[in-house]
Parts: structure tokens; sequence; C-alpha cells
């Protein structure tokens, strides 16, 4: 009996990557990671599946509705990460001995969220992210920057900014406001102004905290100064602010700091600027926090954010444990690059394809493709001998920068032809030697 | 009021890799994946989540009982997948307009089955495939034991043995025998072979498929028959058995013409050799089957094993899709280069720390590591002015390869002091460029 077919379909908010997205991603997350571990960042991993109650007790109460979770086969309560900074608290704590502080890290794993599925939205994706845990120095905060601004160059991408503010400012700020206690609350209507803007954020702060339209009036005008020029002059200009309050004095400092740092070192100044009014979400942030937009393509928002906490480990240890990290939005970052035509589009990672023109040639094919190999070059063959329109067609196709062929006069004088096959430019009967020069030098 | 602490925990049969150890694992795949796409292997991605029907028509009985399956936030019936080569065949089907054939894939992913938990098995786990889709021509077959021969030399084993055999031989030699009908089971029992010995398999054959002692015997002593010296000797020696089966022909012809090609290729003689016993328990393969053992650590079993397969898409669709495919065990490939000590123990990938031994110098740190990154080293800098001690013995458990400081001198006049730290010898206010050079020359 024959059995039933099944209509082949991934899950709505999950998909496939064909060739040509896969080579595109892994070439990125190549890039970053080789940032990375050019500052000593390490690689780990953490599984998949936890126990729920790892999960659940730090995520927010949507992430918690969002959560994969199920009963295993011993019953127990599992759940599918939803990001890798829960998981790295746990593996931090858990091997604090055999890791010795401080640790740098990061991570390139999926991490599934069962959200309203929408253009765009993925319920599983890829998270990229760095860190850089027990220190409170606030040189580990630069060495994020300098992480950033690297990774951007080395994908190709040059103009963009980082945005760099401090909790502790805002924080210091609404309470020299006398608003301390609110300052959560505030942060979280502030974060929205580039959604709803000004007018919306200032009737939320009176209507929804109950604040006097003075004190909204106030936080407004503060999340408004940011760098235009140098970060000394931003400073100089900020006198009024200084000893108002000692958590807005320290959060300045560190940003100083921060900024003197910077500037001594070969990251373009202009990459980077002080901007008040980026607030970060995530509850868990205590310092510098920072946002990472595309000059050329700034709708699709922040492409790398991050900042600093007191306390990573709260969950599952009394000790404090303080650290800097960001994470860097793959999904985004291909997203921009294919729209600034940063992208290659090519389906296959081999530089050359050798056709196969006559049985009786078979072993001399994959010879001289072993050779090629040798050499360096990257040389798929194409396994039997279909007519030759099919075979340029499979290299037109999966976009093979050159194809080789060898008839009966190339073998019978040891040569071989290549075809260049976006020019069409063909070179009959050259050497091997000619041919690997060719290949390496036109093709980037 | 202050939470309850979570211990820090993982689920049994689930484990986190601590930065010698992703670094390792980092390393193996990069050189792997290096070689597929040497031959025009592409990367694909699927998701981790399946509706579980596309999963369970595939699996085995056992695989069944294994899968984690859950109903998701939809009501939907979904499953984490068990292996890759399911939602190979779905992907496949799903794409195959785009993708074209034939078609060349790898994919390197976490797999997920609930197993007894037991020690060195764990229930996620990574595959690591690649497979040549859509053609039926041995040159297929003879690249997948290049890739497999490729990828050993290129992690640094030079001594292992890739055992071939094709279904057909078997299939037709159980023909002649009368026993078309059992040759599955006759397989699954020779499969055993290496595990319970000859005198087990011939009571099972006998047993539980009801054979004669004759053709019990007969089936024992055939897979008996494996390539000592030269294939084209062994299959001169197989005389006797040309010409019972049309079938065994076919399978012998293909192995044949496989080792024909092989023997004209660069690849050791000595790293391949034709053995009937092979068996490959997986019902789907119907050619040629690969096992590959390390010479030097044979107990380990079968680093990478694979077949050809007359279609691989049923499930989905009524089309035939041959195929051909390996994978690359690369919990037990780490466990044998451990055992053959060809792994590094670095928690780093950082080459070199800088210390820092005084605030004021901060800036001039930064900018040296920054100098070193952009002449290609990876650079790790302290992030404190923590005690000296406290410092190297940070760089030591990390086993950094080299440390630098810089004190007033070295600073004055531009120089550094560079110390190799397995050995202790200590360059004293050196030049930017030397340190440069001998990081680069001593580190291997």
């Amino acid at each position: 009996m024959k059995n039933a077919i099944i209509k082949p379909r991934t899950l709505s908010g999950f998909r496939d990557r064909l060739p040509h997205e896969a080579l595109v991603k892994k070439t990125i997350l190549q890039t970053v990671s080789d940032v990375f571990e050019s500052y000593g960042f390490a690689p780990i991993e953490t599984p998949h599946l936890e126990y729920a109650e790892i999960l659940v007790k730090q995520g927010s109460d949507e992430i918690q509705k969002e959560l994969y979770r199920f009963k295993d086969h011993g019953e127990r309560d599992v759940a599918l990460r939803f990001d890798q900074t829960v998981p790295l608290a746990r593996f931090v704590t858990q091997h604090k001995t055999a890791l010795g502080m401080p640790f740098k890290r990061y991570a390139i794993g999926n991490v599934f969220r069962g959200e309203r599925a929408q253009a765009g939205r993925y319920r599983e994706f890829t998270q990229c992210d760095f860190d850089f845990i027990g220190t409170d120095s606030v040189c580990a905060d630069a060495e994020i920057v300098q992480v950033i601004a690297d990774s951007l160059l080395a994908l190709g991408i040059n103009d963009f900014t980082i945005a760099l503010n401090n909790r502790k400012v805002m924080n210091g700020y609404c309470a020299w406001l006398g608003l301390s206690g609110q300052t959560e609350g505030i942060l979280r209507i502030v974060d929205k102004l580039d959604k709803t803007g000004e007018d919306k954020v200032r009737t939320e702060l009176i209507e929804q905290l109950g604040i006097s339209a003075q004190q909204a009036d106030s936080i407004l005008a503060f999340t408004k100064l940011k760098q235009e020029s140098g970060a000394s002059e931003f400073f100089s200009g900020l006198f009024a602010y200084r000893g108002l309050d000692p958590q807005l004095d320290k959060g300045l400092e560190e940003l100083q700091h921060l900024t003197e740092l910077l500037d001594a070192l070969s990251i373009p100044d202009s990459t980077y600027k002080i901007d008040f009014s980026i607030a970060r979400g995530l509850g868990y942030y205590t310092g510098i926090v920072y946002e990472t937009t595309l000059d050329s393509y700034p709708k699709i928002g922040s492409v790398c954010s991050g900042g600093r906490y007191d306390n990573l480990t709260a969950t599952f240890s009394n000790e404090a444990m303080p650290g800097v990290g960001a994470s860097i939005g793959i999904d985004r970052l291909i997203a921009a690059l294919e729209e600034l035509s940063l992208l290659d589009q090519k389906s296959t990672p081999a530089q050359v394809m050798v056709l196969q023109l006559d049985a009786k040639y078979e072993k001399h094919v994959y010879k001289t493709a072993e050779k090629l190999r040798k050499a360096g070059i990257y040389t798929e063959i194409y396994p039997k001998c279909d007519k030759l329109k099919k075979q340029m067609n499979y290299a037109n196709n999966k976009k093979h920068p050159f194809v080789i062929f060898m008839g009966e006069d190339e073998i019978t004088n040891d040569s071989l032809t290549l075809k260049e096959m976006e020019t069409g430019l063909q070179y009959d009967k050259i050497g091997l030697e000619e041919a690997i020069a060719k290949i390496t030098t036109i093709d980037v």
C-alpha cells in the first residue's frame, strides 16, 4: 500500500534558509565572531532546552506568555530558551569557579518566542551576544563600543552611530526632580519617543504616572540633550547639571571617562555620540547603555544594543555579578545589508565549476579539480555528462563565477578552457597555473 | 522581599560547553565546513521545531518514542527535530524549483532525542551532515569519500579507514540465496557482527529469520570478504560471484567504478577499503555505504558514516529523489582528538593579554592593543589595574600564550615588555614591531 503524501511546510513564524541566504548569514557571523575573538571574547554553548523555572523567573510577563513550555518524557517542566542572557546567568553561576572572573564570552544561537506572527518577525531567530562579566571597569564598556564599531566596519558598513547614555544619569535626574521611585516607569514611556512622538509621551508621563506638567517638560527637555560635535564640548555644556545629584554626577563621570578613552583610539569619533533620549526598555540595565543605528538606513532601528547591569545572576546567587554586554541583531543587519546592496547573491560557495563533457575524461576532470582545491580554489564538478546546456544552466543559476571545460584538444595538450560567467570572456586552452591566477585575481 | 534563589542546573542529558570546549568544537566545525565548501556544498538552515507529522512519518518507532513532542500556543502538534535528514527531505521537496537539481548542501545543527541518559550520550547533540542530492552518478559517491578523507586530514588525523560497501551487493547475494524478502532482517543482524560476534549473529540469523544453517554460513562467509591490498586484486578475486545475480553485478560494478576513480586521485589508497561486512542499519540506504574508523582509536566506532538512498523524499512527494550523503560525528571526533592529544586546551581565543599597571597609562594600553589587533593579533586587555599577581593568574588560567606589560620605562621610550607564558622567557623593552613578529612566529 502506498503511503499518503504529507504536504511539506514549515510552522508559521519559522523559516528555512536557502543556500544564498545561509551563505550570507554564515559570512556575517564569521566576520563578527572573528572581531569578538580579536578582543578575547570566547565562545560558549548552552542547551536550547532548560528547566522552565530557570527561564521563567527573570523573564517579563510578556515573555512568559511567549515561552515554548512543555513536559518532557520524565514529566519535567521544560522550555526552549527565549534569549541567551538568562542561560548566561545560569551558566556563569554554575561554572563560576571553572571560568574565573572577569569572564568574556560570546554566544551565537537560536531563541524561541511564540509571538503573534507578523511580517519580518520570526518565532525562532538567531541572537549574537557578547558580554564582559565580573568587572565594573569603564574600560569594559569602552571595549563593547569598540567591538560594535569594528564589527560594522568589518561588514563594510561605514556610516553608523552608536548612541550612548547612562541609566544613572536619568535615575539621578529623576531623583533630583523628586521622582526616584518612578524612574523605571518614566524610562519605559520615554523609550517610546521615537515611535509615538513627544506629545504622546508627555501625556502618558502625566496621566499614567501622575507627575506634574512641569516635571514632564523637564524630563522631555533633558532627553533632548545630545552630543552634536565633540564630547568635551558636550560635557562643558552640562555644567548646570553638575552637583544636583550624586548618581547624576557619577553617570556623567562614567560617560566622560568612556568618551575620553574612545577619543584616544582610532575608532572614528563620528561613530559614537551621547544621547540622553536612549532609554533601553530592559529593566536590568543599571549603567551605560548603547543603541546603534545605520545612518543610511535608520528606519530599520537599532542593529546592536546593550548596556551595563549590576547584577546578572540575582536569580541564581546572592553574590552580585556586574557586567556589560550587547547583542547584534543579525536579521536586521541582513535586511540592512540587502537594502544597501552589500550582499552576495551566490547560491554556492564554489568559485569555479568544472563541466563533464565525456565519461572517458572523468578521471582527468576529478584530478584537475583536486589540483584546483589544493591551490585553495573552491571547486565544484558537475556530477555527470549531461547536455552542455543543462550543465551551463546549473552554473548560471548557482552564480558560479567561472566554469572550466576540457575537451579532447585541451586534454591532449594538458590545458583547459576557462570561462568567466558574468562577462562571457573565455580563455581558451590555458594552463592550470594561468587559470588559478585568473580565478584568484578576478574573483572578489 | 528578597526572591528565593533558584539552583542553577542543566537538564539531565543536556550540557554546557565552556570556552575551551566551545573553541575546540568551533575550530573543528570551521575546518570541516571549509572542506565541504571547497567541494561546492552550500550551507542551509531549517528550523529546530517542525510539525510533528513531518518528523514522525519517516522516523523509526524508537525515534518516535524519543521525540520531544508537544502542543504549541496555537495547539499545533509540534516536535523538535531528531535528525537533519527528515527536515532535508521536507526542505528539498518544498523548495525544489528554487534550488534546482543536483543540489549539494551541508547542515550543522543540533538535534534532540529523549533517550535514556547514559555516559557519553546526550539528548541534545550536534550533527554535521553533507549530501549530494538529485543525481545517481557514482562520481557523487566518490566525492563523499573525498570529503570524508579531506576533512579528517585537515583535522590532523592521518590514519583512518573508510570502509565501503554497496547495499546492492548484499541484496543481490541474498536474492541468489533465495532470501530476497529477508535482506533487511539479515542486514539488521549482520550489522551487529562487531558487537556480538559471529556465533551470536549465526544463531540469530537461523532462529530469528528461520533460514538454513547453510544459508547463514554462506552469508557469514560473504561478509568476511574485504579488500586487503589493491582494489583491482580484490575485484579479480571475486570472479566466482559474477553473473549470479543482476543486482549483485550492478553493486560490484558501482564499487569498481568508485575505487577506480578514487585510485586515480591523490587521496591515499590506504584510506579506503571495500568491506562486505559493513551493513549500515538504516533502512533507507539503497546503494554504496560508508563507515570511517580511526586506526589509532578504533574502539570509538565510526566517526563518519553515510550512504546512497534512492528516494529521500518519499514521504513528501511521489517523485523519486536519489542522493548520497554522510554525517560526521562531531562528539566522537572531539573525544578521539582529545584521546590522540590533538586538542588545544586554551580558554581564550586571544594570543596575548595586555596588563594594566597604572590608570594613567590606560589610553596607552588601549592604543597599543588596537595596533596589535590591526596587525592581526587577537589581543585581550585586563580591564583594570588589579594587583599584578591577580592579572598574571588570570592570564595563566586562560592559557594566554603571551602577556605584555608597559611600565614607566617602557612608555617613556615607546616600548613594551613581552613575556612568553609557557617558557617564562621575557623580552624587555622591545618595539611593537618586534613583539608582533615574536607573537606571530612563536605562537602556533
